[in-house]
């Protein structure tokens, strides 16, 4: 081991590697909260040709290697190893180029996203991934989780905004996917396999991400609904009415927007608690229109009691102001102790039947939890916070239960975030015994020593 | 192999085995003019219970597998081996469901394209791939193939459409990657690796696809400017002015058009022979703002002259007898002899460079040529098909001097149709040494005795 680590110093450098007490404490564990690891050695190189060495020197001594971005996961994945080492991508956050012709990024993979979403907007064009974990999530891990938030409904996730990447196999060799053409079928998509592979098959050094023109104009829109039956068909008005302007579609239920008004002190969006609260995003060319568009939606909607109650922001301000609410989910681990998320997919008409048979057997099994519905209903994506003190921390009982809901609903574990350690026993509710050996087979291909992030996504 | 024909006959039924002269002469060969080849015997399963029992008799008899679908491939990728079976999806023709709520269409792998884009425009929706050989190709081929067409600049290749597969590996086993969530962070999203392989990592049985709400108006414009430059400005007024209205921008050069008018016996668009016509497609939900959209971007065109001539069509007739222009490629192999056709994508900013650099070195090399140049220029991708016989049949000398310049201006050199056997001499100035080790490995991992569809793509 020591023989390694001063090959790594000799290569990257004394300041790029730590050990012991020097590794800082937010790189031990992620924003899941698993138990924090203290790993052999914390690596911070400069340049995909450090990152290269340091997996070549990593492999010659058979030590695996956890890459890290910003500790923002909420699966574990980032967990270090305490016989490997930590490979941070955090000094390489340049964004090298801007093309505003060719609507293109290229970014190191260490860059937040927020970085990039404002080095697009300063050239008036919008990078298409937005969630609340925006100022410290990085481009990489982005990446590896394949992460969604916002604008999937319009962009898709991280993969639909991807034209290329260069990544490092467990071997040291690069891989330079970054030819700055929007369609290239010169043989297998190789980077596709590294989108959502967690780390698992390598490590992303760079990135090409496509940008979209920015809208110049935008409403925000918050609507009320009796339930979620009302709230789909609200969601197929505004599809039929604006197209691809509807950029937006959040749904909160009332147990979400109870405790983000609570934690966040903000006051009642309107003057009931309704059930379901809709938060919606037009945008496009021109507000006149917009708001016209969102008109003729809401006042049929209003007279049929479809929606409820709704209010049209006047002003940024106001926008924000509705979007705050959504974002309680920054809150979740300062209010939660400690939140147990769920991220799951179901098919979309099953959502509200899901919501509400969840609830009735987490009431049934614990009556007086605390438990959050929210999502991303466009997408199919329901999450499912719930304080873990309020269980009797029986978060295994808990995970049971839900999972087999969603298997009974025939769901998916995992929407957004990813398997990483947390949903590794649940896997196999979402994937047959057969994708599960074909992914192990592109695991041992790509890296046969079982050297990157061993352990993450399955064993 | 006697014994595996009999085996194949005992499994899928006496008619879905043919050999020798019943083997149809189209399965010989694809519209790639590579030579055609007469294989062991021709399957024509039923269903994917079938397919998983051919390939595992194949396997047991260590004889390779040649997925066919419509055979409108432009590589070759979809050529027999003589010493193995092709197997034709062509009986697996079922759209099983078309699911308006959920804009999803669920279909077996032999439908036809037109026969998705017929189904989905039943319910009132879209399918986004659309290109000339949509009655024929099939939706496994153009899976296969990535294809692309009309439509990328708006939403994407095939990839982007696909929500599920199913696949079955050369050992027989099948991976139901179906489940009808938009999101399913769930592992490797191993369906991504089969789009775009050609047929080289498993046969596609099945695929879940997107649709998209189908545009209730749609405006169509022919421009004519004088160079590239112009056209790309256009090009990016249109996009600022319409945003994701812009749902086609296609590029034709003056030759292309000469010959598509004399091939089709249409009149010329406009009085004077212009260097360059673009066609364009509006869509959204109202007819007058699109066509208030187009005249705010003509108007001050023509009067700069950016466009030199322009004419929006009144009718969806004369919407059709503009496209019937670019359609022509459909035209290619009846009016060449044959044609050496060219898929290349560039950096955007220098395809007009490009396409001037290549005629010029056509012009010198082998004067007196026929070459057309043509392309969707919004995804940076240019099309050019040469005349063998007006270039002494130097097929071999022609491809190098293409390619190289490709080279020289860092592009791709198969932007949609793939690398088959066509492009297997080139594919490494597209690729690494790496890359293609990679692509090695995971060839090696999902089809260990190499039996799907080997030789295409690299050796
Ligand atoms: C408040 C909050 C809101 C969120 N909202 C959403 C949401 O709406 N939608 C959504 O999809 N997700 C959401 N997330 C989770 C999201 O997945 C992560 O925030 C983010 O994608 C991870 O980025 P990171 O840089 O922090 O990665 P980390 O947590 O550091 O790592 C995550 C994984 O990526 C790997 N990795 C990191 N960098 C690299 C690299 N360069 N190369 C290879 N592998 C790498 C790690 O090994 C690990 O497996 C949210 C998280 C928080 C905390
Ligand atoms: C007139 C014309 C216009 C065209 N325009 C365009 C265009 O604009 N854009 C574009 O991208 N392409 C275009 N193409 C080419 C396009 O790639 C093909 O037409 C189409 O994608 C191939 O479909 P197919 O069913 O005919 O496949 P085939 O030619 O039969 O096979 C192609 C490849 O797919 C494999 N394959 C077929 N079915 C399966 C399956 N079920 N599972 C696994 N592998 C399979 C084969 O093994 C082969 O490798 C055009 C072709 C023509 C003839």
């Amino acid at each position: 081991m020591s023989a390694l680590l001063s090959a790594l110093r000799a290569a990257l450098g004394d300041d790029a590697v730590a050990t012991g007490e020097a590794i800082p404490a937010h790189r031990l564990t992620d924003w899941s909260g698993v138990p924090p690891v203290r790993p052999l050695a914390l690596l911070r190189p400069r340049s995909t040709e450090q990152v290269s060495a340091a997996l070549q020197l990593c492999m010659q001594h058979r030590v695996p290697v956890v890459p890290q971005g910003g500790m923002t996961g909420l699966a574990g994945a980032a967990q270090p190893l305490a016989h490997g080492v930590a490979l941070s991508l955090d000094r390489m956050q340049a964004i090298e180029q801007v093309d505003a012709a060719t609507r293109t990024l290229t970014v190191q993979a260490g860059a937040t996203v927020q970085s990039i979403q404002e080095a697009a907007a300063a050239q008036g064009l919008l990078f298409g991934v937005d969630f609340g974990a925006r100022g410290s999530a990085q481009v990489g891990g982005a990446l590896a989780t394949n992460a969604g938030g916002n604008g999937v409904l319009r962009f898709g996730m991280m993969r639909e905004q991807t034209l290329g990447l260069e990544v490092v196999l467990a071997d040291g060799s690069v891989l330079p996917m970054l030819r700055p053409m929007q369609k290239n079928n010169t043989g297998y998509d190789l980077k596709q396999f590294f989108i959502g592979a967690e780390g698992t098959l390598g490590v992303v050094t760079r990135a090409l991400l496509r940008l979209h023109p920015a809208p110049s104009a935008r409403t925000t829109m918050l609507a009320a609904v009796a339930d979620y039956e009302a709230a789909l068909a609200l969601l197929a008005r505004l599809q039929r009415r604006a197209g691809a302007g509807l950029a937006a579609f959040e749904l909160m239920w009332r147990d979400f927007v109870q405790a983000s008004l609570a934690w966040q002190q903000l006051r009642e969006p309107f003057d009931a608690p309704h059930p379901l609260l809709a938060l919606v995003d037009l945008d496009g060319p021109d507000a006149a229109q917009l708001q016209t568009a969102l008109e003729d939606v809401l006042a049929p909607a209003l007279q049929e009691r479809l929606v409820l109650d709704a209010a049209i922001a006047q002003s940024e301000a106001q926008a924000r102001a509705f979007w705050k609410i959504r974002e309680a989910t920054a809150e979740l681990p300062t209010n939660m102790h400690p939140p147990v998320n769920f991220d799951v997919s179901l098919p979309m008409a099953e959502i509200g039947r899901f919501a509400i048979a969840c609830r009735a057997a987490l009431d049934a099994r614990w009556p007086g939890h605390a438990s959050v519905f929210f999502g991303h209903i466009g997408d199919s994506n329901l999450h499912v916070s719930t304080d873990a003190s309020t269980i009797g921390g029986e978060v295994e009982a808990l995970e049971q239960l839900v999972y087999g809901l969603v298997g009974d609903f025939a769901g998916s574990v995992s929407a957004e975030h990813g398997i990483g350690l947390h949903k590794k026993p649940y896997l196999e509710r979402s994937r047959t015994a057969a994708e599960l050996a074909a992914m192990r087979a592109v695991k041992a291909a790509l890296d046969p020593l079982n050297l990157m992030n061993p352990g993450k996504i399955f064993d």
